[in-house]
């Protein structure tokens, strides 16, 4: 009996993976690896994964899929390109621009697996903050995707990879050059503190930040990310694949896509920040899933309506909080089983706040950047948000005075203003540059912002400082009505009055026909700021 | 509306905790500790649990109950007393010896927390052994459960603490006597790679070695036992204080009380022996459970019959496998994701194999002790399992020849011999010093015990190596009838006939009424042997 089940499971064995084995999937160890020690590094999680579940679906991308043995060797055909044809040394950047399709993926393995730093680009850039990222990085080569090839900067002078998604795409064909080199022709890093990688922060404020993180906190912020997506993934490169998940890709948001997703291929996990959500339940497909989902979102805070429709359909959100400079999130609310015993309303409360600090991150706090001393935990004292520890960025590149800025008192300063409830959880008021402070009293703009939301009518709004002679600053709101319905300054005006503390009202009420945003879809408050203020100048001179 | 329920979060907030903050739970930063670099520490979990989790039962014991804050305040009064009471310096040893019960899980975090370094001495070894750990170990103080007091050294020259369980406990005494110190007035560890505990091989083959494990290996192991556990929680002290996971304790294994447990407790998550499980399944008592429940069981591979019965109760095994060198479990067997199309039969030959290292371990192979090489996988050729990574042991305390020995070729060698099949899975065939060697073949004694076992009267039987003039060796069996039952030699011998290769068939039976067992209930094999070689010299002479 244990003979046949033997012998099948050896027939069985010999169908997994026919051409390649276990051994394939190695890289020359570091040489500072000793028996007990050895670097923490993401890409380990994909050999292991590769080893393990040969032929697990690793990536699924319209009518592609790749099983982890596929994706093992397409990385290692990407790392071997880089080091054999393009002649990358370790350490030296590679950009690379692309959608949410399987390169991007493939590039936060191969390019680490190369030792060279990936600098990943977002899409949604013009092409100015492009050029400006590719000169800052001082990168040696650049990926891009043929859909964007507008923004690769005129008189480049670093080899320029198209991927096209067509016959003789350039990118598989730069694949295929690595056919020949094995896994264990790469030597991976040899310090876990090093640079793996940078990340540019939206620039809201000014020039994009170069965020560089190292690999022990990659490593760690994905093992993190794994215990508390519970074991399944998240829509993160590492995390999903350390507990070999399926990535499922798509190169542009498609609602009728994602909800076929949904229903048909056996998603337990995916992340987006509330808007996503919004048009995720208001979408003709939706309906109550038979499996349970667990979103991840962030952003901004998730409203409680939202949060019951999202229920309503067996989708059961995360609230998560963390920064570019912090891997992405490294925050989430309350657990449910903190709170799953109070009524809807007051859980929704509370899953509308920050939360608390990761498991491998330390303590999150709420500090006055004044004194540097923590702020009462009394859930009305606003502070800023800091952070510490092993998901904290290493520094931002070649600008000393903003690494030194966000760094004092030892602690890393997010610029997001918040109070401390007693419990110790975290909930923010507003970023630090976007508070109104009118008459020494510090105004967040998103509780003015939530009051109007209220309001049936509107769509969007922001909140934020106009100049006032007498207290400095007082609230100004701009006012976005729902497509083919009014609402007027004295309707949202009078809708406060019994809402707000009188200090908190809006002065003046804007009504706009939308918002300025950034490349990633953020209210640029300091546009608005800046009309407000130029024509006070104006008015002044 | 949000300003009602805000005020209700307010009084529960307050009803929380009292009479501490989340701040009391905080230690000084580690002198090494920077913005984005902290030492990867157990501890911390405590601390973050405690924070978040204040509340939430962390320790259950007959009727006593103890919450997060609870635990972590007993901690810290602990290591208090430690360091003020008892002088305790960083890097000296703390010796306890305790059932399962409240103080061993408290010394886990107190004596790191006091920078000491816990030595955990198993309590069913006898007063010679006892002895012996202590003086090599060269503790500075020992903690020991009442129970056990016929173990204490006689002229013990340190401190003894026990722990009575009575009015006047001393443990408790000691307790109270730390309460003035706070968390903040203790340091953490500096270095991630220092040592936090010594832990005892169970000396079948000699005297106790002391096992010396690091901090960043603990820290490590117990989130990948977070994340192999599915978010919940394993009946190991960091993983399960990481989760915030309820630990249940039993002084004693009373099956009576654990079905109480898995009926009423909700319990998720517990590990045992397959033995145990054994029993488990046979008592009155058991019944099919509403809850899945996840048992993580090793030792020895559990048999297909034992799997079936506790699938029926709703119990689901992840056979585990690792040793005292391995901070414990470092690899698993297959998930069942890929394995549950097959055929329960051949599920459960999948389940008994070892399978694959665990996701922060290095790949575990098998290797030829003789080249140094891997051995093919094949599923046949017999090596020696080999670990490395940062789950593995630093060394064996003053016993450079044994650690030299452990750690040749860059790996650790485990002393269990094993094959690893096409698919990369480990199967263990039999301890490198239980194999029988005859005529030059490996004769796995393994193999033949799994045969005897299938003869339904039989309870247990340990096959060893007996001296054979022409090859050397051959098999010899102790058969252990069932209780009531009969077994004769002819029948083992017919019995094995038709199932056994003729080289592999036991030349002698000896029906016995009991093994000799260790401490830890592992057969010694060693003394049927010196048994066997013993009369056989005396045959010579």
């Amino acid at each position: 009996m244990a003979s046949t089940a033997q012998k099948r499971l050896t027939q069985l064995s010999n169908i997994i993976h026919p051409t390649t084995t276990v051994a394939s999937f190695r890289t020359k160890l570091p040489p500072t690896a000793t028996v007990d020690y050895t670097p923490l590094n993401p890409v380990n999680f994909l050999l292991r994964s590769a080893q393990i579940y040969p032929n697990k679906t690793a990536i699924i991308y319209g009518q592609k899929r790749y099983s982890y043995v596929d994706f093992a060797l397409r990385v290692k055909n990407f790392a071997i390109a880089l080091v054999n044809q393009y002649n990358i040394k370790p350490g030296e950047r590679v950009a690379i621009l692309c959608p949410n399709t399987p390169p991007i993926l493939e590039a936060h393995f191969a390019i680490p697996a190369a030792r060279a730093v990936i600098t990943a680009i977002n899409y949604r850039l013009n092409a100015e903050e492009v050029n400006y990222i590719i000169q800052h990085s001082e990168a040696k080569m650049f990926i891009i995707d043929a859909e964007y090839k507008h923004l690769v900067p005129a008189d480049l002078d670093i080899p320029v990879i198209f991927i096209t998604e067509e016959a003789k795409d350039p990118y598989e064909e730069m694949l295929r050059s690595g056919e020949s080199g094995r896994w264990q022709d790469l030597e991976l890093v040899a310090d876990e503190r090093e640079v793996f990688g940078f990340s540019y922060t939206s620039g809201s404020t000014g020039k994009p930040k170069g965020v560089r993180h190292a690999y022990r906190g990659a490593y760690l912020s994905a093992l993190s990310l794994s215990v508390h997506a519970q074991m399944s993934a998240e829509t993160f490169p590492w995390a999903v694949t350390a507990v070999a998940g399926t990535h499922i890709m798509l190169r542009k948001i498609d609602y009728e896509q994602i909800w076929h997703h949904l229903l048909y291929d056996g998603v337990t996990q995916y992340n987006g920040a509330p808007t996503l959500q919004t048009e995720i339940v208001n979408h003709p497909s939706a309906k109550p899933l038979h499996r349970k989902v667990t979103v991840h979102t962030g952003g901004s805070s998730p409203s409680s309506v939202l949060l019951k429709e999202l229920e309503s359909l067996n989708i059961h959100a995360r609230h998560i909080y963390g920064l570019t400079e912090t891997f992405g999130p490294t925050a989430g609310t309350y657990d449910q089983i903190q709170i799953n015993h109070l009524p809807d309303e007051e859980r929704y409360v509370m899953m509308a706040r920050q939360g608390y600090a990761d498991i491998v991150a330390d303590e999150m706090c709420v500090m006055d950047s004044q004194t540097g001393k923590e702020v009462p935990m009394d859930g009305k004292t606003i502070g800023e948000i800091t952070i510490r520890g092993n998901i904290v960025m290493k520094d931002y590149y070649k600008d000393p005075e903003a690494t030194k800025k966000a760094f004092r008192n030892g602690v890393f300063w997010s610029g997001d203003l918040a109070v401390r409830h007693p419990d110790g959880g975290v909930e923010i008021k507003d970023r630090s540059k976007d508070i109104v402070i009118s008459g020494g009293e510090n105004i967040s703009s998103i509780e003015i912002e939530s009051v109007i939301l209220h309001l049936e009518d509107v769509l969007e709004v922001a909140v934020v400082a106009g100049p006032d002679e007498k207290w400095g600053e007082h609230p100004v709101a701009f006012v976005v009505p729902k497509h083919g319905r009014t609402v007027t300054a004295g309707k949202v005006t009078s809708f406060c009055k019994s809402r707000l503390a009188g200090f908190k009202m809006p002065k003046t009420v804007y009504i706009v026909s939308e918002l300025p945003k950034t490349s990633t879809g953020k209210t640029q408050k300091f546009v608005l700021r800046e009309r407000l203020w130029n024509a006070k100048e104006k008015k002044v001179n």
